[in-house]
């Protein structure tokens, strides 16, 4: 007899992820699928996750489906309300994909899943006040206090990616102005570098250059990780850039919240200290009062940009028992 | 037989309030005196509580002091860790001046008094969710989140006042830049009026250039209150400015916490919707996904800026019981 499959899904502004998981948070088969955009119909995303999880499923009986969506989830996880990098705009997401799936799913924001996966496995195990970021296309984040992931009045706590932190700064997806995901996520990290590269002109010939034939409008995320990890100075500029807006922002957050730790997941986590040592320069050097009181350790997710699969699949499998 | 009476005293940045408070939050006798300043000896600050309680006392026996101290208390309610706007650094408070009034005291932040007293008796009552600042020579802050005064890993949580919201911004007490309260407090409000006046030079005859008998630099917080509320027109617009900021950095916060009610108090309160009104305008302006979701209430505290000293009564009556 085959046991059947959980399954998390993680709904990103830039791809999808999904991956069968075991109970201790190990993840065995993955698949992923560009996310569609925001401004594409809904269908479309919704087909792109169907795909994702039948690749995973290969045919095998599934459990249930856990969902980790960028975006702001109702408190019942029934709705995605607002996302600013998906389509999604007050849909009920769960009911939907759970008759079309025909097994139970389960939803929650990404970050929220995330601190989920970090609180039962990872850098958050018996912590009471944590923090939880996830650095990706933009930026999300979950409190859990006390012992317990808070979502807040209406299920929105967290989205401190969209704090103004730079008056009249960068647009944003939002719709407005300086938010600090607009500095410190994939997005910014990718156009920091783009500038980097323009810059420099026919003079760049580094990594950065080479990973991208010369042409910074093609490049990603990853492309970046890759040059900073080989050296290459526009790369790094770029993560020194993009780290110190995540501890300045971070800084901003333990004034606010004191947490004993603060987690960072989400798909730039897994440039790992490439970005997390410049952010805790700017911790230390933002932080009020920093040297009457204790400084937070500044972690990367034990489960890196993984953590929402994870978090996700640990949600639908406590509805199942 | 007279009982004895319980004092809360509120220790802010520009001057120490103490009042005899019932069991119900009503204040009775009240006494005020200037803060000394924070470069001071720590002792020319406690001679001023000290003559301050024993005004209220008046020779009455005392069943004992809570003080709400406008800076970082450490969770065991001993020590002043760091205050911006006091001389206390590290200082054991608590016991120092149980010593020396020898009567019970109890010790905590200013807004977490208020909290308390908000969630008691005010405009926090019942509510699971809330945040609740106070907005006086700076800000201060705290959070209820399930039901509790939250105080975070080392009980300093709620520092919002000290969230860098303009980078390379206006230098802080705390030795930071760009600080939310050097925008949004009592010290930006008269420091915008002053501005404002001498924009206008001498072409100003409005009720604030004649409060201040035409000398900007003696300009005071109550002063552009009361302009504000004659309808002078640089008053109002400093109301104006303070308000936006505040409701913009309130905004980051409900983005952060989704609380169900934002409580404000401090001295600023005293103003009311003169501060409030631009406040809720940018609040609703600023607030990600503001229409796809509730915007909660932006109310001032029911006991306005005297809810420290209530707060702090309420406190040092528990540890009584």
């Amino acid at each position: 007899m085959i046991d059947p499959v959980v399954i998390g899904v993680d709904v990103g502004g830039t791809k999808v992820v999904a991956a069968e998981v075991g109970v201790d948070g190990t993840l065995a088969r993955v698949a992923r699928r560009p996310t569609p955009g925001r401004r594409v119909a809904v269908a479309l995303l919704e087909d792109a996750l169907t795909e994702a999880v039948e690749e995973v499923a290969a045919g095998r009986p599934v459990a249930g489906v856990g969902l980790a969506a960028a975006g702001f989830v109702d408190a019942a996880g029934e709705r995605v309300a607002f996302a600013p990098h998906l389509p999604w705009r007050g849909d009920r997401v769960r009911a939907r994909l759970t008759q079309r799936w025909g097994v139970p799913v389960a939803l929650d924001n990404d970050a929220n899943c995330t601190a989920r996966a970090e609180s039962a496995h990872g850098m958050a195990q018996g912590v009471d006040d944590a923090l939880v970021l996830t650095v990706g296309t933009g930026i999300g984040g979950a409190i859990v206090v006390g012992g317990l992931l808070r979502r807040g009045r209406n299920g929105m706590a967290g989205e401190f990616g969209h704090a103004r932190v730079v008056p009249d700064g960068r647009g944003c997806e939002c719709g407005g102005r300086g938010c600090w995901e607009q500095y410190c996520s994939g997005n910014a990290l990718v156009r920091t570098a783009r500038a980097g590269l323009e810059a420099a002109g026919q003079g760049s010939d580094g990594a950065l250059a080479r990973a991208c034939g010369g042409d910074p409008a093609t490049l990603t995320g990853p492309m970046v990780t890759q040059g900073a990890a080989a050296g290459d100075p526009v790369a790094l500029a770029a993560f020194a850039e993009v780290g110190s807006w995540l501890g300045v922002g971070v800084a901003n957050l333990v004034a606010g919240l004191d947490p004993a730790v603060v987690v960072v997941g989400g798909g730039v986590s897994a440039a790992g200290d490439l970005l997390l040592e410049p952010a805790r320069a700017a911790l230390t050097g933002s932080l009020v009062g920093a040297e009457h009181r204790v400084v937070p350790p500044l972690l990367r997710a034990r489960f890196g940009p993984e953590a929402g699969v994870v978090g996700a699949a640990d949600l639908v499998r406590r509805h199942l028992a």
